[in-house]
């Protein structure tokens, strides 16, 4: 399944070179934060007291807009909520180094599109990919297989791709203040869902590890499976086409479908998020809404509303979504004022 | 949404005219008894020791076969498993009831089949339905309503609406044996899963308070779902069209879509749970697969191999599985001789 990349590709093959750096102790350590004083890399202002607000508000007994635990939900956006989803989306990174892997058997992808742009590493076209040409790099990229060979696949990667601006593995570009919040949530018994447009079985390759999350608390796209049996052994076969849409309404739809209860708080920072605020908005009592916003250029990035990067197709924060959150009451995270630390390494 | 039903369409709006009697404290008591004498409605034998056994390979941490809490996956399905599915599902009694309901509304339905049917209360008749009958009458009775009216039609329904023989609610129609398996898994650390090929919003509307199963806990069949924001209120609208079949290879791909995590234990009871079995079978380590065989028309039904009843399309208990049961080790569970118990209530 992994031939020898050749010299050419390795130049996207991000981080193949490095050696796997041990993780932070990130749970341990920031789950005795939780408990002395929830969200310390937070700064105080109105974001953090809107979560604070907000659980004390849903789980105080006497409070009139108390909500029972089984029905506490918090839904979080992956790319741009949780970790870093600039220049690209690590999927697409992963889609990428994918098809360097797989050139060999298939000679044709040297002149046909959009595969001819990714073997010649041309950055600033691939920069322009509509989002068809992505359609297919992820069709042929990451179909083809069982889903326990996938999961294999995405894991021997993630454990040696790195970012390109900060030179360390994807799973440590997780933002450590929404680490406090999934875990300040948990410790008030909420349970925190990954919502994300991004591929749902490549998230749970690492999901649990990563953020605690198990994967049946990961909903994502998804790809069309198939079940076969051989040698009496049964498999599930990943299928060339899309199955599930989880972005923009689908957010909205797949957590229907996937939890049955509407969430009481939802995280997310861009359009595609949207869907999951109103829907949660929608509900009665107390809701949480909150959007972060990435203007932070020296420890992140800046882009959306706070402008500073050219539109890459990513993390679409419009000023539409801007004036929206605004007319909702949504809170929008600050990232450059709001975030006392972005990184658990920092 | 309920139109006053006409004198012609009482005879089977099953249970209508009884009172909503108190349920069983299941939980309370089946609780305390799990603490000391677990699985006491089933009679010693090979199926009981077989759940005994499995429990304690799974769970000793000195067993070679042990798993951490966190991969503990077991799988139900409803209809014929956890509770009756003769002369029809449930779920079909309350499609018939809403046929009936909405009639008012549609004239043309007296002509027009399958609804003439229905309407003609043609017990003979109904019984030769076809799938593609049935996929009418679901789509119709099942869609046209926001996920929250199709709740709470779903939630009256169940309130009132009795077993033609039993004279009972459905819900106190479940398997006191099954209920006593559900909560000894979980106080060994297994989540519990439906996984079932009716409508998934239908079971979830009683799967808490009936059998402790939160929605996020039930995978079923479902509609297309549409996102509609009305008077700036998201809802999420039922569609006459199925999105997910989740029967036969479905539950072994709905296992995964929304688990991602391959079962320990499977317990189903049709052709229609043959490869959630295979699925779970095909996994390394000791895995738990169990089909309950209807033998007992005295106390429920008797049908499958241990015949007695005629071809109703539901509960396919064919000699074929009874072969590949016997052919890959899966545990068979006579009604008859297993079980001390049926129901709560007897």
């Amino acid at each position: 399944m992994t031939p020898t990349p050749s010299v050419a590709s390795r130049r996207l093959m991000l981080g193949v070179l490095g050696a796997l750096p041990a993780l932070p102790v990130l749970f341990g350590a920031t789950t005795a934060q939780a408990q002395t004083a929830p969200l310390s890399s937070w700064n105080d202002g109105a974001a953090k007291q809107a979560i604070l607000d907000f659980v004390k508000a849903t789980t105080d007994r006497t409070s009139e807009n108390y909500v029972p635990p089984m029905d506490r939900i918090a839904t979080f956006d992956q790319d741009g909520t949780l970790w870093v989803e600039q220049p690209l989306y690590a999927q697409a990174f992963f889609a990428l180094d994918r098809v360097h892997e797989m050139a060999p058997h298939h000679p044709e992808w040297k002149s046909h599109e959009p595969f001819k742009t990714v073997l010649a590493n041309d950055l600033p076209a691939l920069a322009h990919f509509s989002e068809r040409d992505w359609a297919e790099l992820l069709a042929v990229t990451h179909a083809g297989m069982s889903q326990s060979e996938f999961l294999e696949i995405a894991t021997k990667w993630l454990a040696t791709a790195k970012h390109p601006r900060f030179r360390r593995l994807f799973t440590e570009l997780i933002y450590q203040p929404m680490i406090e919040v999934l875990e300040y949530l948990r410790a008030n018994q909420f349970e925190t869902y990954i919502v994300t447009g991004g591929g749902q079985d490549f998230v749970r390759a690492y999901s649990q590890r990563v953020y605690g999350i198990s994967t049946q608390q990961v909903i994502g796209s998804s790809l069309v499976v198939k079940y076969q049996l051989k040698d009496g052994k049964a498999a599930l076969m990943r299928q060339p086409k899309l199955f599930f849409n989880d972005n923009n309404d689908g957010k909205a739809i797949g957590i229907d479908l996937f939890i049955g209860k509407r969430p009481y708080a939802a995280f997310g920072n861009s359009t595609g998020d949207q869907q999951m605020l109103e829907y949660t908005g929608s509900g009665n009592g107390v809701r949480l809404k909150m959007l972060v916003h990435h203007d932070d250029a020296a420890r992140e990035y800046a882009y959306g509303p706070a402008g500073g990067l050219p539109d890459t197709k990513v993390g679409t924060f419009t000023q539409a979504l801007m004036d929206e959150a605004k007319a909702r009451g949504w809170t929008v995270i600050s990232m450059k004022s709001d975030w006392k630390r972005v990184f658990a390494f920092e």
